[in-house]
């Protein structure tokens, strides 16, 4: 039997893959397994959950009292009251209790948090944030949100949807949303809208070395590589990107104060043409009192935070809100 | 003696007046006084708050053992762990230790807080966001600003400088602020903001039962008393003002996920023709599964709320940060 410390199994359910994973109490990732989600329902993905959940531990024979519990952090909309995923297109779920299911399967006290959050709290605990009391997650992928601990904890708000930093606007009357809202800085920084901009500008004539790929097709991808190789064109529409993060960073600094604010997600990948224009923002901008007491940092955790910030429920327990709230 | 319950004395140091009052941990104000500030200095005024407390106790008779403390809210920039008054350019105190000389004075615990947040406190506690776990006060005056509760605690971020929404900015590039930013909501809801802006439309030769007024007199105050004598001029700008305000609420509502948003401040005054196209921006643009369940409120409190909340330190103890955060 495997006598380490404390461990917590973290699962970070994405729209394309699961990822489970046993970590200890140090932020060490003893072993982790990856399935695939896609087009598999919610039933079909339940079944994955429980095998590959049943899998770690037979693998690992953990002693059973050194077992903290799973800890679930899904993309969605979910209420960690009740446990349950109250709706996620990409995992086709839809009030699905996966609380109670799993701890019924298991008899392990179960935790569900969201994706964004929990990495928050594995940047907290582990990561670029370790022991700050106030930290503000930033992802920038496909979409953009943030996973805030103030003063110490973890905010969810009243619905478990705090933090949806994408969908602030930052241009009254700007580019309408998906979302219904206008201005929202997703518009103007996540990783679609990057590479929507980038094939306007082209086939606005604009000069780039992505001008040889086929019309409408240029990623973020491709910007990232021709950046790399100096195209200017790829180069200014970064900085701009910052530019644009820039000031949803320093809105973020007015309103929560915090010490830190951690960068993750795939546009991250380009964060060297990106994170000097989000520093020269905050240093030109931001409120000087506030804004220079803040350091900008990238996820030191990369793709495990998901999974590391999901077990790490239960190594943060005093300092999750759900679990010490004072009763009004 | 007088023999009440639980009481506090709160105090309320602004730029013109410093109100004080001894308040029952039901909310009532037992006895309050009021002196002017300003022009006095830093030593002129903590005379005045002495003899001020004094007389408050000496009149009302209270029993010591009922008395729990001095709550005080402050303008500018505080340090609430140490107490001390770091810069209030209205009161001007630099540096000052206002705790440590009041708990050694009256050998009563003192507890020191920023005014919005103490005006979030007493509403949170007494007023329109009673019993919420997550409020939002907003303070719509000559400057506008936020105190914020979250998951049923204050918010106050790493320098007790959390909710500066006057500074978040709703327009990348925008209007020059003070402050440092662009496009800063104050900018365009202020007191100072909305004379400054109806000024500048009557110059430009706008149409207006104010435009009898001097150039460049024209205050938010008249602007009130016009729309209530139907200028439309006028009760388009406070519309407007509603719009950008609209703005900035959702930006709260997707942050911090809140169940009701209170108002006060001078401005909120005209709030019949400012509130309701904030409430429709929120309909309009706030993300519907957030926005749904919060609901708009203005301050039931009013000009006692920041005298209250400093007060209300001492009956919402649990509930209060500084005073049960979890050591890291």
């Amino acid at each position: 039997m495997n006598n380490v410390g404390d461990v917590a199994i973290g699962l970070d359910l994405g729209g394309t893959k699961i990822l489970a994973a046993l970590i200890s109490k140090d932020g060490k990732v003893i072993n982790q397994t990856e399935s695939e989600t896609s087009k598999q329902g919610q039933d079909g993905i339940y079944t994955t959950i429980l095998t590959t959940i049943t899998k770690l531990l037979v693998i690992e024979d953990i002693n059973p009292n050194r077992l903290k519990g799973i800890g679930v952090a899904s993309a969605g909309i979910i209420d960690s009251t009740q446990n349950v995923i109250q709706y996620a297109k990409n995992l086709g779920m839809k009030n699905f209790p996966i609380g109670s299911l799993l701890e019924a399967h298991f008899q392990l006290p179960v935790k569900l948090v969201n994706d964004a959050n929990a990495a928050a709290v594995a940047e907290w605990i582990w990561g670029a944030g370790r022991k700050k009391r106030n930290l503000v997650y930033i992802t920038v992928s496909t979409g953009v949100g943030a996973g805030i601990i103030s003063n110490g904890r973890l905010l969810t708000g009243a619905n478990d949807c705090a933090g949806e930093f994408g969908h602030i606007s930052i241009m009254h009357n700007g580019i309408q949303c998906e979302c219904g809202n206008r201005g929202c800085l997703e518009k103007y920084t996540s990783g679609t809208a990057i590479a929507k901009i980038a094939n306007e500008r082209l086939l606005a004539g604009e000069s780039s070395s992505l001008g040889s790929i086929k019309s409408g097709d240029v990623t973020s991808k491709h910007l990232a590589a021709a950046a790399e190789e100096g195209d200017v064109f790829s180069i200014n529409l970064l900085k701009e990107v910052g530019e644009y993060l820039g000031t949803g960073v320093n809105n973020l600094i007015h309103l929560f104060n915090p010490e830190v604010i951690v960068f993750g997600g795939g546009v991250m990948n380009m964060s060297r043409f990106i994170v000097p224009s989000i520093k020269e923002a905050v240093r030109t901008y931001g409120i000087s009192h506030m804004a220079k007491g803040v350091t900008i940092e990238t996820s030191t955790l990369g793709k495990k935070a998901g999974v590391m910030g999901a077990s790490g429920l239960f190594f943060a327990n005093d300092q999750h809100d759900k679990f010490m709230s004072p009763s009004l």
